[in-house]
């Protein structure tokens, strides 16, 4: 295991509001609103408790110092953020609006990017403020804000995926038939933080025909012998996310269970190797899918190929068809085909790949053979 | 402790929706935009494992069968919940555009209210595919949608407010002098769970100076003999929530602290005893200000006096100055004032209170003395 890194700094969050209001810019927009969630963790390692019907604010704009919009309440926990040097707190008390407040950061007119999971209330209360700017969620804005990670944050991604992989190979000890999904599951979560997560985000245990329903977590099946059991596990390390599955067998598998873990897996190589600068997300999914199709399968291959990581276990950019975002060193996401069999079983198998200057290199070093579990 | 009462079934959600069709046909709007969320949980019983950029949206319109909107993916879980015979799931897939999905259900043009906390991307969505369409938060446009609790619902309330004085009664027992913040939080969250808690929202220690802080949860401070401390508690029990506070002292406390815990005491006393059918929801503010204005103490007294709670622990209506709703038997909220002096102590006490047919009813019934702990 790596050393525990050194905190980020008021200095290095003065970084990235910098380089998010310069981005701005070069996209043609007046500023960027960020709201309470990933992206404020990111850009001032503040974290409210909650994110509420108050309105908590971050305004980046070009030449402007960046301005915290905070209720009155929390601006004790604001000022304690370690960003909190690098902006100015403007706090707001119940009974004010805190949009009025707002508005004379923003300027009556001009287009602005605003956090995707700011509250729809907030949205609408600055559109009836300043009917004449105009919004823009970040990820269509600037895609790229979070996406490309730099040295210090691609050690903490490496960090949790090797706590990731330490978890997938204790977890392939333990009992699973007679068991229940969920009692897994715990162990799982378990594993994650013996192994330093201070968050645990998932842990899909899907038996049987429940690996076959991609977003199932766990449940209360008892796993037998026999069934196939895709595990997809991931949470918080150091602040940076992990997300890895695997698909074990109990006992023996069929040969068709075989021939379908070996395509997904054929399948997910193939995306990874298909991860170099300047190729497009979407060249990640086609190279995936193709592999699925051509087998015949296609159709069981429901849902996108990857999705970045970094501050959260699950952001842009999607590794999707139209996606057509070239892919930047720096840059980090899940690479994770599967084939679902309804009502019979499913098989995932995804690692972390960060770009690097001639190529991908994955996060995640467990092998990808079906493992055989008890 | 009273018994586990009965799940709600399909026909207690298609009644739920159909009021809150019923409530917006009566408000002027087209339709009601339900995002994954306490709405959500209230209107289907369905709650996503997480919101995502992945649209999930409850359409609800006078004279048209409820719709979700929910991505393939997650449309097995969708089919799951309880009130998913009342709906029609209309499921799309990774890569289709979900407002072109939705825009059928909506139409061209009219005025729909959305969840407070719908995502802005989702919202920006809409308005960019439906440009002729206006927005309003829920909370403005039907603010009283889920403010007004059934029998069933304050049934729930009410064992969750007694779990809460279980948990008070036995918190005054342990130690707080020498121990952590976090320790007697966690305490407090040990016993919520052992009191038939299924989630604990908050612990909040707030001791000397910290109790100063009315949104300081607990922190590492060490606890001494002489501190004034607050504590404000509450989660959900079978589905609703729980939310009081005590301020307790450890040892003798000086004849300031007394006073300023007399005062607040009394003005928590003079805003329960303003809850009656017809008052407004800023006279239980104005009520409980007046006492601690008339004591000098007006300054410290820095947020709104309540909040309502039901399927989440805060949410409409609000107790607070210019919020002219009407007090209607079966709306359920805090009543918590407090006094806050910068850098020495805080004191808040609050209970939540159950508008009746003549009057208020607290649900909660612990003595709001202040309790000598050691």
């Amino acid at each position: 295991m790596t050393a525990t890194p050194p905190p980020f700094t008021a200095d290095d969050y003065k970084a990235r509001m910098e380089r998010a209001a310069r981005s701005a810019a070069d996209a043609g927009l007046a500023g960027v609103l960020v709201a309470p969630g990933p992206d404020m963790v990111w850009l001032t390692g503040y974290a409210p408790t909650a994110a509420t019907e108050r309105l908590t604010l971050l305004v980046l704009a070009p030449g402007q110092d960046p301005v915290l919009v905070v209720p009155t309440l929390e601006a004790p926990d604001a000022a304690a953020a370690a960003g909190a040097p690098a902006l100015t707190l403007r706090d707001w008390t119940d009974g004010k609006d805190p949009y009025a407040v707002t508005a004379p950061l923003l300027g009556t007119s001009g287009r602005f990017g605003i956090s995707d999971n700011a509250w729809a209330m907030h949205l609408i209360g600055l559109q009836k403020t300043l009917p004449d700017t105009s919004y823009a969620s970040l990820t269509e804005a600037l895609p790229m804000l979070r996406a490309v990670k730099d040295a210090a944050e691609l050690e903490r991604l490496a960090a949790a995926g090797e706590a990731a992989d330490a978890t997938y190979e204790e977890i392939k000890k333990v009992s699973f038939a007679g068991r229940r999904e969920t009692d897994v599951a715990g162990d799982l979560a378990d594993l994650l933080r013996q192994f330093g997560h201070s968050q645990v985000d998932f842990t899909v245990v899907g038996s049987g025909p429940n690996g076959a329903n991609p977003h199932h977590e766990a449940g209360e099946r008892v796993i037998e012998d026999g069934d196939m059991v895709v595990l997809d596990f991931g949470g918080l390390k150091y602040g940076y996310g992990s997300d890895t599955s695997r698909t074990v067998h109990v006992g023996e598998p069929t040969d068709e269970e075989r021939r379908v873990h070996d395509i997904v897996r054929e399948a997910q190589a193939a995306g990874c190797a298909a991860v170099r600068p300047g190729a497009a997300c979407q060249d990640v999914d086609r190279a995936a899918r193709a592999v699925i199709t051509e087998f015949g399968y296609g159709q069981y291959f429901i849902h996108r190929t990857g999705h970045g990581i970094g501050v959260t276990t699950h952001e842009p950019p999607y590794m999707i068809e139209g996606e057509e975002q070239p892919l930047v060193p720096g840059m980090c996401f899940s690479v994770e085909p599967g084939i679902y069999l309804p009502g019979r079983f499913g098989v995932r198998i995804e690692d972390i790949v960060t770009v690097t200057e001639d190529g991908g290199r994955r996060l995640n070093s467990t092998s990808r053979d079906m493992a055989i579990v008890s």
